[in-house]
């Protein structure tokens, strides 16, 4: 690539203009560029200024009068459709230098949506919630994805532009801020990125290169160009975008969206790639940089190390984990729920990690998946939750776990998460059972995509043969406004006993070694479905837990002192007693 | 094992009797002790103040009224051969909550000997330096051992109790103390544990039980029973001794002396299990706890991935490195040294790690070693260095690199260490040309004893040709007393001048991402005996060191902006011109 100021990759047109303008004109002064090696474009005369300072740019490609946005601008103060602004991400003034990092291995994960996670929606009103975060005893704050996208709010998946910190946000300087923040509570930051698509609106991309794989596409666009011609630079821009992240931004880690719909053919996967090139950087900053992916694909090849021949992703979403809880807790076997019907599903994923290993996925109509080597794979490497933005916002209301749960329920669904031997991940407000519903939204400004989006949403639901009367318009400003978490809700006793259980059950996975034993060999698993409990003994710890509404026994063979109950429970001889939607945490001496 | 306070392993003798005394009295109370399990014993009546508090301890075997140590005292200190004195490392107020570990990948690591860092020799004193290595620029401070030895002072790896922090260091409170205060600082802590032999004096552990495999002794003594009857306890008994040192005392990471010398046949070798235990703690910590071999093997299985079918250890002390660049210096081709003549042995460790990987070993008479997989194995899990203390105090006279050459020769050395794209270590002093030397010494009260070690060590010399004259003697104070570096030595020129080049080295090994990426294959060296010179290319960064005393031509093919120059250095067109002694740091733009 080219190093050159304003330099850019554009083997498409036959000629590409640069303009440039001050802060506040609106008139912008017409550069000429040349081109350079490899489709990159340099600018071919003096820049105003000498180019230092702050500009707003942009580029007229083949004698176009539009101007479009740099595919890697770094601002966009007036939306996606707008110019480029500079931003000199080295100027910040950083006070985390005793900062080392964090490593995912015993770690727990907080997935926080900045639009919803405070009533401001911004990076700098989430600053003032970091105390919530420290006490409640997390390691990582997850936020969704915070590149531009069309319009003032969205879950951030439709993002088109990479390499910038969406303006609505605070932009890229109070993503520093935020960053900055977190490293001095304790707090590592993973950011969740999106190189499997580009938003509806507002990309241009395919002006410039061929940045998509026109042929390809998946559910939600075009995907990228990783293997055709010109491909080496359209991996070089999402490489380089997660080491903008790593390096410039101090970011710990990456959550990799839904890298199943990644299409590459190429003897180096694109994921192996950014593998190395993540070890790479982890090594020249000095901090551990863990990426995790998002995969529906079951396939540990993505999580095994590459000196054991995978790919070397640190870890990924474990779909399964999630499916088997949520089935034990609301008994919905619904759509690919089907095949968790039993809790022998939840004990397996718990000894094994993935429950489709290799078996007949009835909701694929195939076999999907394949066994995890667990005498060598750490279960830290499989991130586990009980609820996710997907889960929540895809349901057709956005209703939480919450809506159908009693906080006794959700005090269950806690317990097994944190005491997994996995990677545990909240969701922002799960910790206190939010009543609040997140949504699906958005706010594109253009009638036609609006409307597409909205009855796009309907006929998904219709299809689904769920009430679409119920489906909020995602334009609405309403949808937006009421999936924004009401922190008054902690002022109620019921949301404070579910937060103090939530911390409780944080403190037991971090005082009794055997919950983090990344040791698959060390859990074994059990369960009676007819009894409604399942059975989990990890070293010394046991955990009784009876998903059903009916009191039951759970026979155990070692004597059990009590550590935590939820509802009621008492060991009586060989049978642990338990209350309806109840559970006991226990030791053995 | 057993829990109970006292217990102890001691499936040999019949009968096992605690004795336990307040502090301050001589005389100790008799309480009888009742087989357990498993060879264990535990008291069998009640403990003076219910066993809580500060006490000394010993036991009887057999009847006998000699008080012997415990196995796993936590101090001694009346020294090895006294009582044992309960320690609560529980008590002690950490200040470091914060800290969240250090990383191997991307560090540095600084060795230090405590008794001769300073003029104190004490832990609490070194506290007072740490301010000198945090300017230098190193991640880790890894303390030579401080487990309980015979006498007052030693290098440590003659301890006999591998639980007990030896008491002139300060014992475990001071040892507390230092980990906290480095920790305060930002440098993590590397501790040098010694499990594959015993020290010469005040090893009662064969008393206890089958300890050691004394059918299979290496260099320094029996080695441990590993695989032989009995041995689970004895693995046990190491591996909790690391887990002590990791979980009780903060330490950051280990070094494990020798571990050629440990014998075992198991299907699960100790390093493996060493491994797998410490990534278990790792998770339930929150930190990374890096395990480093010394290792004159050449195998790549001990620092291969637990995933790719090795041990799992994070590092291992690469010593083809060592002998490489000594001979490159200094032209020494003796003894084993022989196979490094050619510059090119420098070269290929720095293409492929080690030199002997299946070549032929001229001082071991056979072929050594096995080749890294250089596409997936990282360069920094290879610990180099261009001394240490093993290389300085095996000389006769311990005399260190600077003995033997000019300051610009050792800034030549500093250069290929620090700029390697290995794990460099420097010894104590090293980082200014320390004069001092850094000789064997010993304190064995035993006349016999101090007598063996004084004519084993002639002995060894004499074998090797070497004048004995020239041999101090181990066991005279002033032998001591001499290694212990001169700080002083700073305000004089030629040393800060040192000191100042090797911190200018470390700062250019942190600003140019290809010194530390982890790639081998990113790495190219060549070389030329007759023009004395080494030429390293690795991604935009050149090196090109001249270790002949006569000026000499490097050819270059690519064009070179200097970064750094040692000595005299020019770029002449293809050609880069050195002094005597000279090295240039390049980048190509």
């Amino acid at each position: 690539m080219s190093a050159a100021p304003f330099a850019v990759w554009a083997p498409l047109p036959a000629s590409v203009t640069l303009v440039v303008r001050e802060i506040g004109e609106t008139e912008g002064q017409k550069i000429p560029m040349r081109q350079a090696e490899e489709g990159w474009w340099e600018p071919d005369a003096p820049l105003p200024g000498g180019g230092r300072g702050e500009l707003e740019y942009g580029y007229l490609l083949d004698g176009s009068d539009t101007v479009l946005a740099d595919p890697r601008s770094r601002r966009q103060v007036d939306g996606v459709h707008g110019w480029s602004r500079t931003y000199d991400a080295a100027s910040f003034a950083w006070t985390d230098d005793t900062w080392n990092g964090r490593q995912l291995a015993g770690s727990i994960i907080y997935e926080l949506h900045v639009g919803t996670f405070t009533p401001d929606g911004t990076l700098d009103a989430a600053i003032g919630r970091l105390d919530h975060l420290v006490r409640l005893g997390v390691d990582f704050v997850e936020l969704m994805p915070v590149n531009a996208f069309n319009g003032d709010h969205n879950w951030g998946y439709d993002g088109v532009l990479w390499y910038a910190v969406h303006e609505a946000y605070g932009g890229p300087a109070a993503y520093q801020r935020f960053v900055d923040a977190c490293h001095g509570v304790g707090l590592g930051v993973i950011q969740d990125v999106v190189y499997n698509h580009l938003g509806p609106s507002g990309n241009y991309l395919p002006q410039f290169g061929p940045y998509l794989n026109e042929g390809g596409s998946n559910t939600w666009g075009d995907s990228p160009n990783l293997d055709g011609e010109d491909s080496d630079e359209v991996r070089r821009y999402i490489i380089d975008n997660a080491v903008m992240w790593l390096r410039d931004y101090h970011v710990d880690g990456l959550r990799l969206d839904a890298v199943h719909a990644l299409h590459d053919t190429r003897a180096t996967h694109l994921l192996e790639e950014l593998s190395i090139e993540t070890e790479a950087l982890s090594a020249f900053v000095g901090r551990p940089l863990p990426l995790i992916a998002e995969s529906d694909l079951n396939d540990p090849r993505l999580i095994t190390a590459r000196e054991g021949g995978g790919y070397g992703l640190t870890g990924q979403w474990n779909d399964d984990f999630h499916h088997a809880l949520y089935v034990s807790l609301t008994g919905d076997t619904t759509g690919y729920y089907a095949d968790f019907e039993s809790l022998a599903a939840l004990g397996k994923v718990f000894e094994n990690g993935f429950f489709h290993d290799g078996t007949r996925s009835t909701f694929r109509g195939r076999t999907h998946g394949h066994p995890i080597d667990t005498l060598r794979t750490p279960t830290w490497r499989l991130v586990v939750c009980s609820d996710n933005h997907d889960q929540i916002g895809n349901r057709a209301a956005g209703e939480r776990l919450s809506d159908k749960l009693s906080p006794q329920q959700q005090a269950l669904a806690a317990l097994v998460t944190l005491l997994s031997p996995f990677t545990p991940m909240i969701f922002m407000g799960e910790e206190w059972g939010a009543s609040t519903p997140w949504r699906f939204f958005t706010s594109h400004p253009e009638p036609e995509l609006a409307e597409a989006v909205r009855s796009g949403r309907l006929e998904e639901f219709a299809q689904m043969e769920w009430d679409v009367a119920n489906v909020p318009d995602p334009q609405d400003d309403s949808t937006y406004q009421s999936s924004k978490l009401d922190w008054d809700e902690l002022q109620q006793p019921v949301h404070a006993d579910l937060l103090a259980q939530t911390e409780a059950l944080i403190k037991i996975r971090r005082t009794y070694p055997d919950f983090t034993d990344p040791r698959f060999d060390q859990g074994r698993a059990t369960s009676d479905d007819e009894g409604g409990w399942l059975l989990v003994q990890r070293g010394s710890m046991t955990l009784a837990v009876n998903f059903s509404d009916a009191a039951t026994g759970v026979p155990v063979e070692r004597p059990l002192e009590p550590v935590y109950v939820i509802g009621e429970a008492e060991v009586d001889g060989d049978l642990v007693r338990l209350g309806a939607h109840s559970a006991l945490v226990a030791r053995t001496p």
